[in-house]
């Protein structure tokens, strides 16, 4: 570890009593003795009692760096519950936090679940009036808001508590901490009382919907803890692991790796920005072992410059879309070794895992990226995922019908258990439409292989009807991706007076390849063009290729189809 | 892997429908969406999903040795559980399991549980009048008897079901799978009804109590899924885990390693006896990773003639009491990673670990076997463990208080959470004394160390007072186990007229060592009186030291102190 930890003093108030050895004893609201409700919350206290000195939380690329032990962490957390609890928050009450990757909102991750409130993370990236939208529909009665993202809350009448990410005395959120302290009577973590009911609320994140408001979805306590501990054990973490924070914590409650990490008495490292340089600082010298990321930003990480193989095996949990043949060559050539997930923010981030299967050991790297490309089986504490069709209509007619394992015929992916939603919030009849059949509806496009593993073709409203037939714009993208000179690529419909719909490419070119078509784009969409006639049916090769300087992404990086829908149909 | 299994062709009834693909699509008894009961059951049927065809069992060094794929042996525990219902058992019948470790006994953890039926395992090396109590006291159903073991049920009238341990046509045992298979219809999963009630009885052991009658201790499916994942967990498991099964699959349910290892992907090996070449020949030549065992066993193996480091790393779980700087040492320099864990029957196997800490590195040996012999801290899926005194008396009146935090004060180990017990079976009123005061109580004395480790000092009983003081057994016995000529060491009080007690130690000597006091036992009894002198309290110093050839033992390798006693008694 690099970290010059060594100047960082807590404030008095982030200091446990008595050392540093965290006591529970008796605790509040606990009944059976062979019964707990299952909490997040609990692998902190944990990890405060094995491992109080570790190093839990770094964050080291600030102008004040702040470096916290486990049990300072707690002591940390504990106050911001007795903070929430003296500022008039009560059991389900919605509590938000505006911040980038930063302790304020690791903090949050177990202080609001301490108090019994409802945490609400929101996107940093959003506008005011969405931000405005999100904290009236949460019913949020309080505010943690980062210095730097004051614009978004502008003329608010909800109280609010601004960070000035410096972890030091004078700073409005150390304040509320040490008030917090102050208000607690010293009566630590047995004057808290533990939620009794493990289905009770935990987080309200609102999807970052490519159309239409944001929708409020609802994590149980239950379903968090067990998605946390299923992407542990997944990612095989442990007290020797360092997990960089690249995925935005906001983002589905950072698919529950804010719980998974303390769980596993992992060291949480956490960087304001996605900043290509930084990353590979902490991959070289923090001893960085983890970190999660869209393929979009696995490409900046390994296109760039300070790019080299780490000291330590890395495991990179990818998700978003499936990786390309490059990118994985890309990866494994650093000695980083990718792990495809699939998920959503309605399962509470991933549940399904590609599993490597041992004769890929003897295939070529494209034949195992096609393998690699897949979504896979249902993950450690996720339940059978299914790929259905519908039949009959309404909520009593509904049938589900399991498609045949052929790789080719499409359905929707569905799934059921405990890393399953609670409900939307507020929206009874949404809950209603997207648990309909007694699944949940991810309205992702799939086909089930022989061996079981799910492969999505697309989002419905992605499918490219070319002819009367369905072209898979995620399938042409993979296939398209095998160009060499490719960076990245999105595919759309675009409208044909004869075939209705033929696909058309938006392309990025590779910097490496990037002058050799320099003022020759039309004779790289040709070049692209033939390519993809050698691999796809015609119905799926683009009628047009456009290169483009860099294609449009939502705050987490996906790539935004509607904008490139609205190109497309200007044209 | 050395297994030689291409011989090896599963009967007919134990291959899966159209290829080896398990499909489970809906499930009966299954309802909200997003709540779906915690079963190890599951961790089967994802494991014939994602690696239908890896070894899952292996069964190697017998007459007819076995080999099973995750999908025949998801398809045979099927069978099983289909043969049940066949056979009359409805839900909350017990099913009774006398055999050593085998596929029987391993297919049974989950097929009882298929047929929501509660799975009573049968200790071995019980007499048959003793089994003959635990069958009647379990009201078990049907009994599946190890064709060795016939005679623990002679005369029997509950129906019983041989295994002749061949995995082939005409065993017994076949036979009721294969008919199980016909009279399923090849309904499949889907016409199993799954436990819809975590908390539902899952596992019904008899403990083997060095006093008394046996005792039942009822497990819930909710327990056992979150003890499976939790030793999954701590033991680092993962598709390359090979598990050889040494423990006893009867003992506590194997400490919930039948279904750990499973979750895990990881490969089962069973050996009916413990026999320490073979084991040898396992951790040699048969990429095992993992093993279970009290420190006798572990003595046994590393002083095999065998002996050498093993190709791959491989981590042993100790429990059953703590290990010694000698066994620590033998055990490294085999390669061999000790984890020292501390668990009862009550709570299905481990529920504190001792974690190691950054600064042993520094440490000798022995410093650093002072601290591996603590039992440590509540474990991955445990909740808080605690040392505590009583005060007040009855049920209302009990007050527990934590013992002061300084090594030093002896209190009462307590737990309390998801991995202790549902209750004593059909007993009330045992079951209301052993959760007195809103605890678990585990009767084994301890102290808690100032950074929140416990460490047991006794059982009640086997505290000695010499004097007024009280002076540990086990205390006693860690430090007589640092002289090196030593294997074991067993210290219980022996009264004295004048001091009421004094200990008085069994030894048996390193067989290395043996030789050099063969036949001066009183000079070595003096040697390591002296030995003690230098090390302990006046007060816990041994008055009387015996050398036998061997200990008395129970079924399960722990040091029968009550047969020290009687001979102490007769004195």
């Amino acid at each position: 570890m690099s970290f010059n930890s060594s100047d960082f003093v807590p404030t008095p108030a982030s200091i446990p009593p008595q050392g540093t050895v965290l006591r529970l004893g008796e605790r509040k609201g606990l009944s059976p003795v062979n019964h707990h409700p299952l909490n997040p919350l609990d692998f902190l206290l944990r990890a405060a009692q094995v491992y109080p000195d570790k190093l839990a939380l770094a964050h080291p690329d600030v102008v004040y760096p702040a470096f916290y032990s486990f049990a300072v962490w707690a002591q940390r957390v504990q106050n911001f519950a007795y903070g929430l609890i003296q500022n008039g928050i009560c059991p389900g009450d919605r509590v938000a936090v505006i911040a980038p990757n930063s302790p304020l909102i690791a903090d949050a991750h177990f202080a609001v679940l301490a108090a019994r409130a409802i945490l609400t993370p929101i996107n940093t990236r959003l506008k005011p009036q969405e931000v405005a939208y999100i904290l009236e529909h949460s019913g949020s009665l309080l505010v943690f808001i980062d210095h730097e993202y004051m614009h978004l809350i502008e003329g608010t009448n909800i109280p609010f508590i601004i960070c000035n990410d410096t972890g030091r005395a004078g700073d409005p959120y150390e304040s509320f901490l040490s008030n917090g302290r102050i208000f607690s009577q010293e009566n630590g973590w047995q004057g808290l009382v533990l939620e009794s009911d493990e289905n009770s609320s935990c987080v309200l994140c609102y999807t970052s919907g490519t159309t239409g408001r944001p929708k409020g979805v609802i994590t149980t306590l239950r379903g968090s803890y067990l998605a946390a501990i299923g992407n542990a054990f997944e990612g095989q973490m442990n007290r020797d692991s360092t997990y960089l924070w690249i995925l935005p914590m906001f983002h589905a409650a950072g698919w529950t790796y804010p719980w998974a990490n303390v769980f596993a008495f992992a060291t949480q490292v956490t960087m304001r920005t996605v900043d290509f340089p930084r990353i590979w600082n902490h991959l070289l010298n923090s001893g960085v072992t983890h970190y999660c990321g869209a393929p979009t930003v696995q490409i900046g990480i390994v296109n760039d410059p300070m790019a080299r193989k780490p000291p330590r095996p890395v495991t990179a949990i990818i998700a978003g879309a499936a990786p390309t043949p490059h990118l994985i060559a890309g990866l494994e050539t650093k000695g980083i070794k990718p792990i495809h997930v699939y998920g959503l923010t309605y399962t509470l981030g991933p549940f399904t895992r590609n599993y490597e299967q041992p004769f890929w050991a003897s295939l070529t790297l494209e034949q195992r990226a096609k393998y690699l490309a897949r979504q896979g089986h249902a993950f450690a504490t996720a339940q059978e995922v299914r790929v259905v069709q519908q039949s009959g209509e309404g909520a009593e007619g509904v049938k589900l019908t399991d498609v045949p394992r052929d790789g080719k015929t499409l359905g929707e992916i569905v799934t059921r258990g405990n890393i399953v939603m609670k409900e939307y919030f507020r929206d009874p009849a949404a809950t209603e439409k997207a648990f309909t059949g007694g699944v949940f509806r991810s309205g992702d496009l799939a086909v089930m292989h022989p061996d079981g593993s799910i492969a999505i073709m697309d989002r419905s409203k992605d499918i490219i009807i070319s002819g009367g037939e369905n072209a898979s714009s995620l399938a042409i993208e993979q296939e398209l991706a095998t160009h060499p000179h490719i960076l990245e690529v999105s595919v759309v419909a675009r409208k044909h007076p004869k075939w209705g719909e033929r696909p058309m490419a938006f392309v990025t070119l590779h910097p490496r390849y990037a002058h050799v078509w320099s003022g020759r784009h039309r004779e790289f969409s040709d070049d692209l063009k033939a390519h993809a006639k050698s691999r796809l049916p015609g119905f799926a090769c683009p009628e047009w290729v456009d290169v483009v300087p860099e294609l449009p992404k939502t705050s987490t990086g996906k790539i935004l189809k509607t904008e490139l829908r609205k190109i497309v149909g200007k044209l």
